[in-house]
């Protein structure tokens, strides 16, 4: 039987959502706990995106078979209680033979945390700490030059397929905390940290709004500005492509 | 010179806020960093209120002496960039030069945060996670009968003065958020930890206010319910008695 389901993890003490040999990842602890379920059978689990060490999800979704039949409810109770503490599944459900979370996924959104004020240990642990003022409108200026169709080279991982779909780039401030929330169909390698790296360099009035439009026109040469840290970034949703399906036939 | 000093530290890797051999602690940390800027002078550093390992501070209290009148701007700069990422410098400030932290406090107040929805390795960071439904109401019911002056030896460690003044304990949830405050002039070790515990026994079902009350009547009967995880908690604020003085001239 083919099972969905989506996870929640603290990316602090991973080394990523893939496994690696001699590494601790999100993917080594899934299948370790359903190989103890069924009785040392090997579990092969794949995941709807790669999230980089440190990385932070809220609603990743991921994909195995399991030799048998067990209800969805009960499995999750199993599954979850051998999980160790940083992850967490949020719901199983029984999915089609051929279910497969990459390409079942229609879209991504991920959420970028940024703390601009005095240090703060407690809120940087899922924040980038930032003390230099950053001018926000600024951002959100930029920001609006990457929804649509583009080649991504300039903000992304080398890929010989490096166009993608961005829905939207939103900037907002509430008090010291400013998020940066990013969906898009797919993404490069690294992608929303370096379209994050791009709009602080414009919030410190290092870069224009021009220069980021620039780059998205000249693929090919990276733009400067390198890549943010990976603990102020979240995979907070996965929407499936039959998610929309039902909720379309439901009239939403 | 004498100086008093407000600061953050995310408790999860530190064996408490007191120095310890071999351990790493809160003061540890400060100390080895005050060193550092004496040119290696050992600094000795007073907290008011102590944390036990695991427990975090928004706005616990130091004070130290310096040999040298150093701009308490300049102090709290150099001294901030030597700590690590855990423990942050929010304000320094020129003391009397009889200041003492523990006498000079006047009320501490602390929040206990629990997590009381699906399992959240992102919540539970910094909040207990219980998964049982809890009755708030009977929280808050229970939670009155602590305020004023108590023997509170039924809820703290061992101390041959267990009388103690709390001023006031708030149960509230916003969510699946739940957070209680306490707020009193001193307190016994684990206190806060013991009265979050009876409060967790209260709104499972397993006690009544009238428990609370009775144990509160009983003193020296450790009452059923041992301690709440460290993780949960947080020293908030802690509030001087000059403050007060100087709100007081102030009119406030």
């Amino acid at each position: 039987m083919r099972y969905g389901a989506r996870i929640e993890y603290d990316g602090t003490d991973f080394f990523g959502s893939q496994i690696q040999v001699g590494r601790r990842t999100v993917q080594g602890e899934l299948e370790a706990a359903l190989s103890r379920i069924s009785g040392g059978a090997p579990i092969r689990v794949e995941t709807a995106g790669r999230t980089d060490a440190g990385v932070h999800a809220a609603g990743q979704v991921i994909a195995f078979s399991y030799g048998g039949t067990l209800d969805a409810r009960r499995l999750a109770r199993s599954l979850d209680a051998l999980l160790p503490r940083d992850i967490a599944l949020r719901r199983v459900w029984q999915a089609a033979g051929d279910f497969r979370p990459r390409s079942a996924a229609r879209d991504r959104q991920y959420r970028y945390t940024i703390w601009n004020g005095p240090r703060s240990p407690l809120r940087e642990r899922f924040a980038l700490g930032v003390r230099d003022p950053l001018d926000v409108a600024a951002m959100a200026q930029a920001a609006a030059a990457f929804p649509g169709r583009h080649d991504f080279s300039a903000f992304g991982g080398a890929h010989r397929q490096p166009i993608r779909t961005l829905h939207a780039v939103r900037v907002r401030r509430m008090g010291h905390t400013i998020t940066i929330d990013v969906t898009g169909d797919a993404f490069l390698r690294q992608m929303v940290r370096r379209i994050v790296a791009a709009l602080l360099r414009v919030g410190r009035g290092e870069a224009t709004a021009q220069d980021v439009v620039t780059a998205l026109r000249s693929p090919g040469q990276a733009f400067a500005g390198a890549t943010a840290p990976p603990h102020g970034l979240c995979l907070r949703r996965v929407r499936l492509k039959m998610e929309l399906a039902a909720a379309r036939r439901n009239g939403a």
